[in-house]
């Protein structure tokens, strides 16, 4: 069969692509090897979001019996909850199939790989399929990196798909690897009462952020009496005798029930038949120009080019590629900032440049901020901890972060004001809605400036 | 004392405008009858806040439940929440008295009052004291109105101000009036364990909103097994053996532990001496002219000019005026769109034009629309009535209004685009984070669109 358009792969990148194109008129097939919707939807974001949904009124009542206003306990149905989980999860790639349906997408179900410039090749259940296409897009994504020694056995030492997939929630839990999906996961295991412990190789947690917020969340996990270890190296991590035992480098033993290895995640460009196209991946991405073509006909979009490994980067890449085929631009692509999220409480949110940055003092930026313990909405959740961080570079807003409660809200206004550039002018515009938390971004967008040093 | 600006009214718009003025330079003094903060502060938004906030394991506990998910309960000690409501406003109002005296701005205490142009004279507890200044800045607010026979009697009848001082909360509550004010207490009392009952006259709840708006909280009041009574108008309520008692204009009886009367709030103008200035107020506001002024040197900001009756409406409008009588600015006010919201569970906002407004299908006005049942994060919380809705006049985003769990996080997003009148095209240059609620307004956004009929 020939088409305009094959793209490998249905996850964010890879649906959303084939969606657009097919909504540009292209003829389209999406080749999905496994679950429609990707690692973000079957083992990624939507579970763990369905899994802090599911436990937010124990952090709730938590803060507010901290303040002695509200006592009681709230106890979630651990199975009852994955089972929710596996619904919401079949329902959703449901919608998806019937979506691609109405607009004429073909689904191909099995491994594709290339087979030349043009050609893919599918492995199905009815035997080799060949489809025929001027237009490939690889989209197919990432999974679970693992140094040497830090491989999951499946029994307690887990990957983070494995931990999704658990029928029970451990009473203990070590976690290697203090980033986004680490954390996340140790907080719905910390509501589930389990005794956290949480080990990252580098001096803080979160290390991709701001080192302040890396900070604040310290203060809170250790409140929470979380056991943090930073600066620690991991030598080796097994199962014995019916628990998870880890090894420092130091020969240092610590055991818990489960220990979720989280240290990040790679490109799958992995039997893809990419030396069949000329495209090589000494950096395991695959490379892209500023159209995101990796080779004559051939686009690669999310986590497996490399440039941002975020669900909606993938998604915005995925529908600027569909109108690129389509012939609907010829612009570079451009994404403006991607924000991220940490959800939970607390959270953290992230957009544009942050004050770590190198240069960023000798550009002359300046740095204003405003803690959310003035905030009404913070003080209404008992939950006062945490900051907005604005960052301007040559009078223009050029990049705002913020950790603590609920600060997700503050992610979509402050992607727009980045993107667009704003001065203290621009501030005067807009009439914040009061009482908001979307005010502590207002607060630090007005707050005195001070030189990054 | 001479002065180049004397605010009388402490509250949102004066505090601000006042504060504001400081910041320009000018000799500031503030004119504060009983609390700094105002209604909002002290008797309104935030104290409500703090309600819903220590209340809001309930609802997301309640949700779970439903599914199956979780269990339990959470008891909220209402006396201490009380205690904790009191301590914050106390702390908060402390905060304000300090950030006068850094600011050099002058608090005194005493009821004010005009005495010809330039004059203001103030009640205080040391005698009479007469302020002279160029420009003076009403700011006196509003206050609840009661129709005959509807008047609190502060035993088993109450107003927003009494209801937010009890000191238990009541087993059962009728509220008269479904507005913002009595939807948000009646959500608390509905936490609460109270039986809650709710009348209007109007033929919907919250009827200043888009009737699909109405049509949803209706949906799930109903669900909470309120007593929802629309179309009815009552006649008198009152006291009677220890129980309000609520007549309708039929005869018919009603009765409740409390019933709390919140039809609206009025202009507060008795004894302000505006008569000295030549201000009459034939419709009880006091009207102001492009540039908020109500006759020379005299402006009015806030509920009492009776534009809007919103806290961050007032204060908008208590910076400009600040600038104007600081010569910064000469232009007329300009708020842009004004955004309202609903907080608890559900929560409504809106910003902008409506699909109600007449006119509206005369110049050929779109509208678009997406449920909240698709949003993952809805989902999340199993909270998934709702949705967002997009108004566009000539390809422009001209308003939006949604209903459900969080909308309020839509608020500063949509007042963004309203305000820049967003097209179909502006929706690329931002990257929406995934998953997040902010993705129903996208998708409301970029939903196909049918005439305003």
């Amino acid at each position: 069969m020939t088409y305009d358009l094959v793209v490998l792969g249905g996850g964010p990148g890879g649906f959303d692509a084939a969606v657009a194109a097919a909504g540009h008129g292209l003829k389209v097939a999406l080749v999905e090897k496994g679950f429609l919707g990707g690692t973000c939807l079957n083992r990624g974001c939507i579970p763990t979001k369905l899994w802090l949904g599911a436990t937010s009124a124990i952090d709730e009542l938590h803060n507010q019996a901290r303040m002695k206003v509200a006592s009681g306990e709230v106890v979630v149905d651990f199975p009852a909850l994955q089972a929710r989980v596996t619904k919401h999860l079949a329902g959703t790639r449901k919608a998806m199939v019937m979506q691609l349906g109405k607009l004429g997408v073909e689904l191909v179900e099995g491994m594709g790989r290339l087979a030349g410039q043009g050609t893919v090749e599918v492995e199905t259940a009815d035997g080799t399929r060949t489809l025929t296409s001027a237009n490939v897009v690889i989209a197919t994504g990432s999974k679970p990196i693992f140094f040497p020694g830090l491989e999951p056995d499946g029994e307690c030492v887990l990957d983070s798909d494995m931990f999704l997939a658990m029928k029970t929630m451990p009473a203990s839990l070590i976690v290697v690897g203090a980033g986004f999906i680490g954390l996340e996961m140790a907080q719905v295991a910390h509501r589930l009462g389990a005794r956290v412990t949480v080990i990252d190789a580098m001096d803080r947690v979160a290390p991709l952020e701001d080192p302040e917020v890396s900070a604040a969340l310290l203060t809170i996990f250790k409140r929470w009496k979380w056991d943090v270890l930073l600066d620690k190296r991991v030598s080796g991590v097994r199962t014995a005798d019916g628990q998870g035992e880890l090894t420092l480098d130091t020969g240092e033993k610590l055991a818990a029930d489960i220990i979720l290895v989280a240290v990040g995640r790679g490109p799958t460009t992995d039997g893809l038949g990419l030396e069949t196209v000329g495209i090589a991946t000494p950096m395991r991405r695959i490379e892209v120009d500023d159209r995101l073509r990796a080779a004559p006909g051939i686009h690669a979009v999310g986590d497996v080019n490399g440039i941002i490994q975020l669900a909606h980067a993938a998604s915005h890449q995925g529908h600027y590629v569909a109108a690129l085929v389509a012939g609907k631009t010829d612009a570079p692509y451009d994404s403006g900032p991607v924000p991220s999220v940490l959800y939970g409480a607390p959270e953290v949110m992230r957009v544009g440049r942050m004050e770590s940055e190198v240069h960023l003092a000798d550009e002359g930026c300046e740095v204003s901020r405003a803690p959310l313990a003035a905030n009404p909405m913070a003080q209404a959740h008992a939950a006062t901890q945490g900051f907005v961080k604005v960052i301007w570079a040559k009078g223009r807003v050029a990049g705002i972060t913020a950790v603590g409660h609920d600060v997700s809200r503050l992610t979509t206004p402050a992607t727009m004001i980045v993107r667009q550039g704003w001065t203290a002018d621009d501030l005067h515009s807009i009439v914040f809605p009061h009482p908001s938390l979307d005010e502590s971004l207002l607060a630090a967008l007005q707050a005195g400036r001070t030189p990054v040093e």
